[in-house]
């Protein structure tokens, strides 16, 4: 088959970057378009981003000429099947649309279209059915549709949540999270704020945790999501670490589980995406280890090539009858960003909606 | 009245260096031996402690020798009415009941004692009518006693579970905790070990904390402690921070409260040592701080000279009917540590224990 | 004595709080009006400095209105004898140039006047003489002067030059540096950048350590400074260090000297801020450490309140015929900052000045 | 070709992990026995190392049994061509004279042997005439010889000296280093030493740099090496990096150069390794960097698979007549260590001494 052309919206960004990495010999998609904002716009890629993935910028890309993210601009570099984005979300909703609008698929990492009815947020081995929730955006006089990503702190921790719904269900979920510097992107955490440092704040990260896990774990019911019952509660924590989400996670199951079988559950969870052989989709998409002190973000977040989550400690929470605790670690620019939006549209292709 | 003399085992290490520095100077007590390990007997105490705490060693103690942290080489060094232990516990077990049993009253960081029935995890502010329970060890045949000191990171939870548990009943308590380097001892954590990194592990330290929470926050019947009885779960993680742990906490009410009303008893709260007006009391146990960012470690683990606990982002957890969730700074080696024992000390003494 | 009105321009930056905490209590000067950029004036001092000094704002100051950073805002704040300035360099040119005109004396820490052939560059210990340069500025029709600080790197560096050059000449100067993040300013270094990293650049800051050495090290001949005769080479790197610079140094001294008369020289070193006993005055500008693995930044920086430079690992240099090389650490806010210009102002008070 | 069958002796530490990494699946060399202390004796790799490289332990080499890193308890595992030995050198001095002896050819990373007149200190893109010193082993009665490695920081320093050397001459050099963690091995800086710190001192390493460098570069005349005759100067600082030293160099050359001269024989610097086309040879030993901000350790370490060294800054230093200037970053315990044994090993080979 013929690569699809994409173009990649926000693409000088730390999760434009990953897309890049992911896209650079991609079997499936071509990265056609670079685009970013109208400061980049003009500039050879190498020069426009601030690059910080070992490795440096792959070679022909860094040589591409960005363009600015806006539909007319894009569509004079030619044809293109795809569009990924990884917009800053207040930048996106208008955007995004508009691609949307005149025919261009987007699978999009922006948080501004996750919560509308007719918006799936996707994690290909959790919610496959909820992709044909896009068909609903055609009432929006749309041509094509928007596809999300979760938040990247959800998604680890919904991976993880999955084979416990399916196997024993869950009543009550508490996470709290040490999140990594690239989550907030190139300038978001100065060194002088977390050297020797915390902090226990970010903007508007447990809203999206608590809503977007309910509405992903939901169930589609042909014309609307209708949100999983449980309840949930995040206290987000930002930390010196470069790459790399870790939880700590207490749950309450819906009935009795010992430990192996929780362990087992996670280890043989696998998804639509590698009954498919997606070529994104990682071996096993929850790994787990059996040694006291792990996982680590350091040397566990490329686990499955960055889009496994690693789960550790899994042990009896005596605060609930039937209760468990865990910790986890993700990459939160791979499997949860760029890596997932990818494995989305392999999704979206392979079942034909793209 | 004249010093209290008192003799320091374990002077060395990261604990015994900071009770070095509360107790240079202090009002009631006078550092008049400093015992250690075999290894740093006989040397000088500058020589033998590997000093990491800014200012530097104080000039006079520095030229101090140090002795054998036994009952025989410390009884050399003159009277004693007194004695700190920040020996580590495997060595704790025998010396320290040497010392109780020759009728020298400690006072101990050590884990070793805390769990036995006749022997007070005590913290001042919150259970200072278990002190009496040292009265109980006269049956182990001893002249004196040994006091305890709750785990770190029991200790500065507890004090904000305190006022929670006077004003409106606790049901159910998660903790997780982001825990400093200095817990773990100058050797403690190899820096290859936790740059960009985070230990989910910290051996026993979970046991510890959901231990020892019931046992002080439980009831003297006046022959026996009658453990609380709500539930706790914890999750501890070693961060790279220097000192000062970080605690996410979220709670079950007993009853119904607004934020308000949760904000109104943690800064209301004041205990014994406030009462008394012991030297080692901060103002205020607890600090609340209305920024949403805070707290954090490098900024407040010095709040109250190292004795106040810091709390923020105190907010409704929508998990359980009557939810909060906060997250809490307090210094480990001060407050939850060696200041803890001193302001112990001082209780000991003011209440004719001593 | 009345103490001097001082507006503080730049109040809000990093060097702007180092100046806010010294001169909190000052005995000679009141800190009487706080000024910044448009984007925080009219805000309270404590919603406008993103505060980064343990301890938190001081009370009062916190209160304090903020006004912009010009000369007609701050006159209408009351009688004013002293300005010190810790504004961006790009706007000191000219808002300095407005208040030295106008009859109010500068010391600024901003870089904008430091290379005028009629502006001094003042280290209180090393050059007191050049003070008598500020009244060739009469020529420029000011009613006042600027007096400068030097760069932070170089201001330390000079501090432990000056005995040698007294008491041996100095041939050549060689320095690496590893500068600590506080001096590139809160946003300066994002986290991204520098963990698990160095940073081997820092823009202008060899040229100034080059440069501003030679001026300052000269002789004032009663009309100019004619610069020192010896050759210097800098090298600058950014390491991830909250405060404080360490710098390691290679000198081919004009005369043969061995090495304890290299660590008496520096030991003995006292200049006019001593003899005058000025407030910020350390008593030994320079501390030498025998112990072979100091100085290190975390442990002295604060040494001499943050004003002594301290020196370790004095040794003969194989490379020279008479070299050594030492290492060094002084605190780049205080020594090499806002704590200099203090001590400049103290005496220029002091000989007649202000 | 056949592989040779080597044993790795300090399999289990830092430097010892690296060879396991690059004898995976090496083409010339088959990783036969892993061999350590006795600590580590009678356990499977993957639970006698404390592995820290990202990806884990390589499958089929965590299952091998460690054996003791002596004579006897090697040869009981097969038949040996080749010793790579990463043992301390303390150790190290008895047990690879006893393989050398027993006809055993060694290849080391420890410094026991370096300096002996008879034994070269090889790095394969310099020095690799000084190979034909082993010859002289004989008279010792040894059967085979004992190959040495430069200490990290010399290696990657003199490989960049080598094309000044060549073009230019070389008079003096002064080195001042930031040298990574895993320099000093797993256990070797506690993070409480290193956390918003620098240490200024590491034992022996300057010592070390300002001896090997002459040796390295001296003349091999057929019986002995004749030392170089220019003159270096080192300071040796340990920072927070996980890997990868930074050297800020200082140098006076022997003639005139303009920087591109210098940028040129940087870029065209080729050796034997390069000329054999051997397995482990980088294509580049050096590669120089136009950007101002670069070499950075954490985006350069890995450069030519950690092989080549990375320069930039090059620049005229204005302390001496023929002055430049640069900074180089070097993977140190690849190219500094076990990349550099194993090409070393490589050439011997090709040139038949193995």
């Amino acid at each position: 088959m013929d690569k699809l052309r994409t173009a990649l919206l926000g693409a000088t960004g730390m999760v434009g970057q990953r897309f890049v990495k992911l896209l650079e010999n991609h079997e499936m998609f071509e990265l056609s378009v670079l685009a970013a904002s109208s400061a980049s716009a003009g500039k050879k890629y190498r020069d426009a981003a601030h690059w910080c993935i070992e490795g440096g910028v792959p070679e022909e890309i860094g040589e591409m000429p960005v363009v600015r993210a806006d539909l007319e601009d894009v569509k004079k570099e030619g044809s293109i099947d795809l569009v990924f984005s990884a917009l800053p979300s207040e930048v996106a909703r208008a955007v995004e649309a508009e691609f949307a609008k005149a025919g261009f698929p987007v699978v999009s990492d922006a948080s501004a279209y996750r919560m509308e009815e007719d918006v799936p947020i996707l994690i290909p081995e959790v919610n496959p059915e909820h992709l044909e929730l896009v068909k609903k955006q055609a009432k929006r006089g749309w041509k094509s549709f928007i596809l999300t990503n979760p938040n990247c702190t959800s998604n680890v921790l919904i991976l993880t949540l999955k084979p416990l719904q399916d196997n024993f269900g869950i009543k009550r979920v508490m996470v709290s999270t040490m999140q990594s510097l690239s989550g907030a992107g190139w300038l978001g955490v100065p060194s002088m704020a977390i050297l020797d440092n915390i902090l226990p704040y970010i903007k508007n990260e447990e809203e999206k945790v608590e809503r977007e896990a309910l509405k992903i774990m939901g169930k589609f019911d042909g014309s609307k999501i209708i949100p999983a019952d449980f309840k949930i509660s995040a206290s987000c924590h930002r930390v010196n670490v470069l790459e790399g989400h870790t939880e700590a996670v207490f749950i309450e199951l819906g009935s009795k589980a010992d430990i192996n079988q929780v362990i087992k559950a996670m280890k043989d969870f696998r998804g639509r995406p590698q009954e498919l052989n997606l070529p994104t989709a990682p071996k096993n998409p929850i790994i787990v280890r059996a040694e006291p002190d792990r996982p680590q973000p350091r040397l566990d977040r490329y686990a499955g090539n960055g889009m496994s989550v690693v789960v550790g400690r899994i042990r009896v929470d005596p605060v609930f009858g039937n209760g468990i605790k865990y910790v986890l670690v993700g990459h939160n620019t791979i499997r949860g960003a760029a890596g997932n939006a990818v494995l989305s549209a392999e999704l979206a292709v392979k079942e034909g909606y793209i």
